[in-house]
């Protein structure tokens, strides 16, 4: 069985648990992947600080240590739009596989690093950068592919949802920010999940790949702040769409009202849910788990496991 | 672009439906195969029946012609366990890949037929024999593929799920089946539907594919002959489940009382849903359409793109 070597850029939460997966299931994985994968260097920023099974000795604070190591795949996740965007731009150029978890920059930049992908010949996986566990990515890829698809909706982020939830229970909007900052569903600064921006850059991803080059058109770009209790007898959801219309790709993000048994209202705290509106499979709605660490650490592991199994 | 000629075994409702797609998204689905799609030839029973958007010369009622007449893909939707095993064995033996919907043959012969296929180094697909156009089989072989599944439960059949559906609003068994016939989502004997045969056949598909080779005890097998209305509050499902326990999968199909906020409960009508219980992923739950003519063919081509991309 051959050997590929991962080079990991990032050891937070779903680092963290991409090496404690890795772990726990290694035996069952490296038999699916038909291949031993071993992780070759671990770029950190912290050398010190204390990570829960992780080997110290692959640790390092120099990225040119992990993506010039001998790595076949270079596993980004460390987030955010730079240095990240360098890096895998770096990767793809020494012809690494990428596997990312990174929507910011997918959703700035992901046209230009898959094209540089194809030229270079390595993929470019990005499972676990929309709705952490739920394989959407590969549903509109492979299982709908011979659909058009005629529109996308989601309870895409779920620091909103819990928020919503949790609103729908009777807390106010200030009581249930702090709640799911305290339960670990909201960052410290929750301005880009509330502000419905992670919202809008994830069905940004979910656009791209089931609707290719088309133009695009905002029409409606909103987070939560603010908005009023649902009436009686509905319930509010923060939705992002997108949906082809005349070629055009209109995307859409911002609470609504819906009603109890719609396939989005019933979406509850931290969960994320998508709806695929299909011209031949007619419509699909996939729920799971939208973020944490072993959630999304399933998808990262996902994509490299399909690294693997098409280099054989 | 190379041309991937395929021999389509049945041209009934799932039959139908795959010629008619391939027709109507040919030039995204070849794109996206990267490979010319080309159905060489066509098993039927009866030449003369009227057959909309079908061409006529690319009929037989000789299965030699369709297996051994250059195809590189043969596509079997006939349904049932003879003849159906014994083409496929022989698709296999001639070296060709094989996509199919049938639920019995695989439910029945799927461990060795795919034994088969790895000796003489082609494929079997087989989305379409589970849950119509839901690509569950995909989600625990690729989405899954780093999580251990604990168990898996689902609404499997849409015939059920109809007549359940409708006692719930008010209707009475025979009335409620008598509808489903008209509707079309009953067979003219449903024997195999309402005493639970079909959602036993796939749930023991889907355990292969998530538990591959533990032992197996049935604990239950029932239909919904007979089955009383749910008491206020509640809600009857017909949930096929397969859980690993102790190092024995156990298989359960039956009738169940279910609150109404349960997954399961909220499948109506002739949908499917599945939900997977994973170590690392968490819980998911994929709805969509379970049955029908192009839902399944949907299923169908995707397996076909699939080998066709492999091929490469």
């Amino acid at each position: 069985m051959r050997t590929l070597r991962i080079g990991l850029l990032g050891c937070g939460t779903v680092g963290g648990g991409f090496v404690r997966l890795l772990e726990q299931n290694r035996e069952l994985i490296e038999q699916r992947a038909e291949a031993r994968l071993e992780i070759s260097r671990i770029l950190v920023r912290d050398l010190g600080k204390e990570r829960l099974g992780v080997d110290r000795s692959l640790l390092t604070t120099r990225v040119d240590e992990v993506v010039r190591n001998g790595a076949d795949i270079i596993v980004e996740l460390i987030g955010g739009t730079e240095p990240a965007r360098t890096w895998i731009r770096e990767a793809i150029f020494s012809r690494k596989h990428v596997v990312t978890a990174n929507k910011q920059v997918l959703a700035l930049a992901g046209g230009d690093l898959l094209e540089l992908a194809a030229i270079h010949r390595v993929k470019v996986g990005f499972e676990a950068s929309v709705c952490g566990a739920i394989p959407i990515i590969r549903a509109l890829r492979d299982g709908l592919v011979a659909n058009r698809v005629r529109a996308i909706s989601g309870v895409l982020n779920g620091t909103c949802n819990y928020i919503l939830t949790r609103m729908h229970e009777g807390a106010g909007f200030a009581e249930a920010l702090a709640e799911a900052q305290v339960r670990g569903f909201a960052e410290a600064d929750p301005t880009l999940d509330i502000d419905g921006e992670d919202a809008a850059q994830k069905i940004s991803i979910l656009a791209s790949v089931a609707f290719g080059p088309f133009p695009r058109h905002w029409v409606r770009r909103e987070g939560i702040r603010g908005v009023p209790r649902a009436p009686a007898g509905q319930v509010v959801r923060h939705v992002a769409t997108a949906r082809l219309a005349d070629s055009i790709v209109e995307l859409e993000a911002g609470p609504r009202l819906l009603p109890p048994d719609h396939p989005l209202a019933m979406v509850r705290g931290e969960q994320n849910a998508v709806t695929v509106e299909t011209d031949a499979a007619g419509e699909l709605t996939f729920y799971g788990a939208g973020a944490g660490s072993l959630p999304s650490a399933s998808s990262v592991l996902a994509d490299v496991v399909e690294i693997a199994r098409d280099r054989i």
